[in-house]
């Protein structure tokens, strides 16, 4: 198994990308890393480090998209930059998925233009896991699409319900749809129409749900446009931060509270590694002919490893792209001509 | 001054709705109440209590809205409704401020049909309160609007920079556009054309936004379409609840995470409090001609007291209504012809 990791894309690339591909190595046997990038310097980070030389090679990349390039431009003048290298590596079957932690519009684009659309799926979707009371919930899409119609919708449930049952081994997924509130005449036209478009497709389809039915548990994936997932997944990381930093003003009160927190560190833990946004790193682009896997722009070394052997590996291993591509085929969604919300 | 409440609304009326009226009159001076519903119901609970009688009105509604009401054909159907009475009885002058705990959709429709729009308003707005790691935070819009043309954010951030001026005192509260990113050019067309028109706006526009910003506390008001702004809302408090049951079984696991809750307790009993729904009860319907008031639809006893004592008496000092109509007759915001989104 080969994962391609773009060395240069993100914050902190390229040490912290190519620091993670390393711990990665380190950590699990059974696969090799194509680090894509300007090779001298990419060479010159790798050879500060102890690894097994023979599962980490270099295709050298003379350009970068940054952060803020217009997405298509980008993709399509930067011919030789780390990502479109990268995805081209993809289309050629020389890599089993493709990390990057660059410009999340660039790469969407990328995908879309350089791999394409798996046939039947007219919108890809990004999709971003966020903790529950229970298992993890999906948000579906979660930033790919602001304007959604409600076919759109009907398709990011099934590629996420197919995603849900490889990754958790869910059978028939809870699949709600994220509305104003929980009855079934909520929301705009759009939601409305999705709503009908989604109790008649191939899903375990609940109803409408409400923010707060996200962290509750009882659904396991939550179906928006791009525009509420976005903002849900954010606000979901503030929400995290804010408490944690109030948590944090509780516990340097005083003498006996610091006390506390040093009786209960290893507690604390965990909870915290359940709202870290590093343990929730890296999501597949669904919909695309390829594994492309979007890390956080932030990303640190321990992402970029989390994102290489807590995703990329596993969805690799269960064939996410082609379970997608025979359901899609072997069914007739058709566009509806609702209006774009 | 006299508080008008709908005492059949919401999930626990009329009982907690007339045990929240009780406990205000009784921890403060200054005001009188009139309750809104069928009398002999609400007498017998009076009468199970101690209370000033002076300070407690009722006034006979025969009929109930539920909460699976159609709005519009409840409003116009169930004359004789404590909605449509008490909302009446604000529209005759015969109070200073309305609350309901009922039928959302219905208490915005009836505010919109029996009060009317202030001149200049065309989409009215239910804003919410958020805490940040600074100070709370106005979503606006929060659930009324799930439809917005880019006027329509323009007018939700006029008059969410006038309510947080009058209840906190911030002389230019910072408004953000709540968006996928935040850079200028974000978003769907609806978004990208409100970015412009805020940019003109007279108040003091920050720019584009992301969901964790809503916490970061380095802005004021988040302006946001209804959908997007009902789940963030809902969403911080599943996240809030999501964090505190975490924190239990933290503290639950052994004798001395026990031991530490009880040395901590008082701590975290403000801490629970900032994210208790009922600290943040009751946002007013910004835009109509008159103060109506929308308590959570689980109102406990609590939450309705709070929604007087805290939103309803304060709001009523500060004339948010006649601020807003004032600011806009002198002010031209003329509707676009933008699309809807």
């Amino acid at each position: 198994m080969n994962i391609i990791v773009d060395a240069m894309g993100g914050d902190n690339a390229p040490k912290a990308i190519i620091d993670g591909c390393i711990e990665a190595i380190n950590m699990q046997e059974g696969f090799k890393i194509t680090l894509v990038g300007k090779s001298d310097i990419i060479q010159k980070i790798l050879d500060e480090n102890k690894y097994d030389k023979d599962r980490i090679d270099i295709v050298n990349a003379t350009e970068v998209i940054e952060g803020d390039d217009t997405p298509t431009k980008a993709i399509k003048s930067k011919k030789d930059s780390s990502m479109v290298v990268g995805l081209k590596l993809i289309k050629e079957n020389k890599g089993d998925a493709f990390i990057s932690a660059g410009n999340t519009g660039a790469l969407m684009t990328g995908a879309l233009l350089l791999l394409g659309r798996i046939k039947g799926i007219d919108r890809p979707s990004l999709p971003a896991l966020v903790p529950s009371k229970k298992n993890m919930v999906l948000l579906i899409d979660a930033g790919m699409n602001t304007v959604c119609r409600p076919i759109n919708y009907l398709q990011f449930a099934i590629m996420g319900s197919i995603y849900m049952k490889l990754i958790y081994n869910i059978q028939k997924p809870k699949v709600g749809l994220l509305n104003v509130g929980s009855e079934d005449a909520k929301g705009n036209e759009t939601l409305k129409n999705a709503f009908k478009m989604l109790s008649e497709g191939p899903i375990n389809f609940v109803g409408n749900m409400e923010g707060n039915d996200i962290t509750s548990g009882d659904i396991d994936i939550a179906v928006c446009d791009g525009y509420v997932g976005n903002v849900s997944l954010k606000l979901f990381e503030g929400a995290g931060s804010l408490l944690l930093n109030e948590l944090k003003v509780i516990f340097t009160k005083n003498i006996i509270t610091k006390l506390c927190y040093l009786l209960m560190k290893s507690a604390f833990k965990e909870f915290k590694t359940k709202f870290n946004a590093d343990e929730l790193a890296g999501a597949p682009v669904l919909g695309v002919k390829g594994l492309v896997i979007k890390s956080h722009g932030s990303s640190k070394a321990k992402t970029i490893r989390t994102a290489i052997l807590k995703r990329a590996i596993p969805l690799v291993k269960c064939g996410v792209v082609n379970e997608i591509k025979n359901q899609f085929e072997n069914m007739e969604v058709k566009p509806s001509d609702d209006e774009i919300r």
